[in-house]
């Protein structure tokens, strides 16, 4: 294998495509909204790439069949436009991996007529987040009034310290090539995987590009983090008590 | 010297052969296993290979003779079939230069016949393991049940995290080729090496492979595995003894 | 993309020019330094160098656009002489990525003319620094003692370990190119943000080159550090106060 | 610059050479031995090789003149037969480069006449030696005995885990060249530049190259290391002594 593989899986031809950009990162926000996607809508797995930059590692499916670790891209019928939708299992794991891939990653995109990028991620905030807002940086000042009009936020000096890895790299190598690039980032604690994060830049990403979605499903993982993260804070107070019962011994 | 080199070491025919993969991992399952089998039967070193993606080093034998760290393949004669046993002094120490140094590998198993890929190592349990169960995984459907056939455990969500290193690149590549590919990995501790789960593994190996060995050795070296492990608990319980004869000191 | 790509932004045709870097680095002195001479002077970019070697990222800016890192070069009229500043966001981030990028920039240099580099840097005192001198280092004899007229100090051993990054590497690699250079620098902390040293080594600069510049917006930006300094310094002797009074408390 | 660059300083025809290299190590004991023999016999730079592997990075002179990290080859006249001492500021920064380095080395000693290699370093005991003792290790069994003869020492599992670095790789790159190598490793503690080691080194090589050397600039350095050793002692005596004072006052 040479750097980088791209295998062709199927022939497709997208409707006016966009490039929808889900990869791990902070939360798993960006992975949870692509995925949600691919759930959702009739879905057709059309590239996969494999690469040296990736770990060398294969994932293991419950059928005990491993296979190599990849990224995959997917046209997604949203009804009037088709997205192309890229996730997949880990980022590059070197400087310039991330450089190599993402050019890769735009190769494809617009190898299939793709006429803008959605970069899609979290950006954390340190605690715990009730009702997350939906963060943006853009590759051109007109992109930003549509963003506002459905909710999203520019704050000034935020992101602190920019945007670093494939969803950064994506912007940066689209502008470029002229391609205008959006990366939406939802508000996560950072500590925890968040459906609820994805759900609030899907909500955002459905008003700019004009599908609708349901929600039931991330409503559902959201409800069982906000179970794990209460039998935690109930851990927490139990470590706690003990220790006073423990003093009164002493005491 | 320029990436890798291969030298071939001798001209030999192999019959029906099966990779072995057994460089250095978890417990050091794999490479005693590998290296029992070179013990056990008749065996012919066939190819060495050198790398820069070996660490920069020599090894040191009792006469005081420096060899450049290596991987070396090795004809091993079961009987009816013949073993292709890879075994060695490192794995690759970049994410690079595992992709490379397994692509290689399968290469040079391709050259001489191979049809079939076992890639050996042990899956880490985190605690003292009495009995080691063997847990698989393949490359395709078809391989889990006659693995099953001869004891071999596979279980939804394990290894967890996937397989990282030289045995996940052989099974992900592999089947990228179309060369099914089977990782064994015996349950051991992680904290020691442990001739016990290298014999798990190949009882299942053998079973699978159709040939017989003789277990000796590895038995001798799983006893005194077993002494040292009785000298460290000793040696853990004797600390804590005097420090309650202290406490009397005291007060 | 691959490994550098050099943007020429604008056509400049340079008087008598001599290469000013100031990337960032210790106590962001040198950086300080080149902006500063930006800010102050009629200045044009000319060059924008975009690399795999710099970190994969973007920098948004106050209106929520996104710009892949990169280093830039700026034709600065000082007068009689033009200056072509390097300043950007980062350095390389390994080793090779430093030897390519600093022989690269000298390349960039070469082809509008410089005949002279002056790298700009802090050197770490580990103290706070009153009256920051200026230390050099060069690359032929006969640049020492122009520069000791100006008030620069050469002090044996000293900087001790050499200088490390770009401005080491655009002395190294200048040297072996024939073309005379000098490094500045300016002594600081090491802890803080330092307008002040940058001010020192931009007045032996300018005494060197012979140019004048106002230092009203580094003395602004010095003094809004002083402030930042004290009030540190007010907050850890307020933290030791109160740990007084809980003593009381106890006591 | 592209990887490495080999300047060809002098011209000169060697008599009989080995190649002798001393670059930084344990204690330094290589380096200070192979600078040892181009202070005491004549000796003419031939070669310098500056290269990415390096770190990034100018060492500054006394009289603040900077030059690029480098290694350098000297031919050195010993009476009837000449070395090529190999020496420097750094070994390799990473795996790759410590592979394609020290082929280089080898090509260029190939490239004069070369026809054995002695690699010198030290050999870490974890505490102070008063008489260090001499390891080797070779890279043919005739090599032994002669060595043995002149007071070298093979242990078995000594040195534990190979030779790290370039020394290592110079035996194992020039084993596969045919080229008889020898690496000759003084004890010493690890933890400080130690000239009494170098001194029992070149004890070793100049008996087994038939060459004789004062070491009297050796020794001077022994007996400074020596001092530096004893004030280190007393000021930990010292920093004990006062404890006890205090506990005075307390008590």
């Amino acid at each position: 294998m040479d750097g980088i593989e791209v295998d062709a899986v199927a022939e497709y031809t997208l409707t006016d495509p966009v490039l929808i950009e889900g990869l791990p990162g902070v939360g798993h926000v960006g992975k949870l909204a692509a995925e949600h996607l691919l759930e959702e809508f009739p879905s057709t797995r059309l590239f996969e790439v494999v690469s040296e930059e990736f770990p060398p590692q294969v994932t293991v499916d419950d059928e005990g069949v491993a296979r190599l670790v990849h990224a995959s891209f997917h046209a997604v019928d949203t009804g009037d436009r088709d997205l192309l939708v890229l996730t997949g299992d880990h980022q590059a794991q070197t400087n310039r991996g991330h450089y190599t891939l993402a050019s890769q990653f735009l190769d494809i995109a617009e190898s299939v007529g793709v006429t803008a990028v959605y970069a899609l991620g979290g950006v954390p905030t340190g605690e715990l987040v009730d009702d997350p807002g939906v963060l943006a940086a853009v590759t051109e000042d007109g992109l930003r009034e549509p963003l506002e009009t459905v909710g999203v936020q520019f704050r000034e000096g935020e992101p602190a310290g920019g945007i670093v890895g494939v969803s950064g790299l994506l912007l940066g190598l689209a502008a470029r090539r002229g391609v205008p690039a959006t990366c939406l980032m939802g508000e996560t604690s950072g500590y925890l995987v968040d459906p609820q994060s994805a759900r609030a830049i899907l909500e955002v990403l459905a008003a700019q590009l004009g599908f609708t979605v349901e929600y039931g499903s991330l409503e559902e993982r959201a409800a069982e983090m906000a179970e794990v993260v209460e039998k935690i804070e109930q851990m927490q107070m139990q470590q706690t008590a003990p220790a006073e019962d423990d003093l009164r011994y002493i005491g």
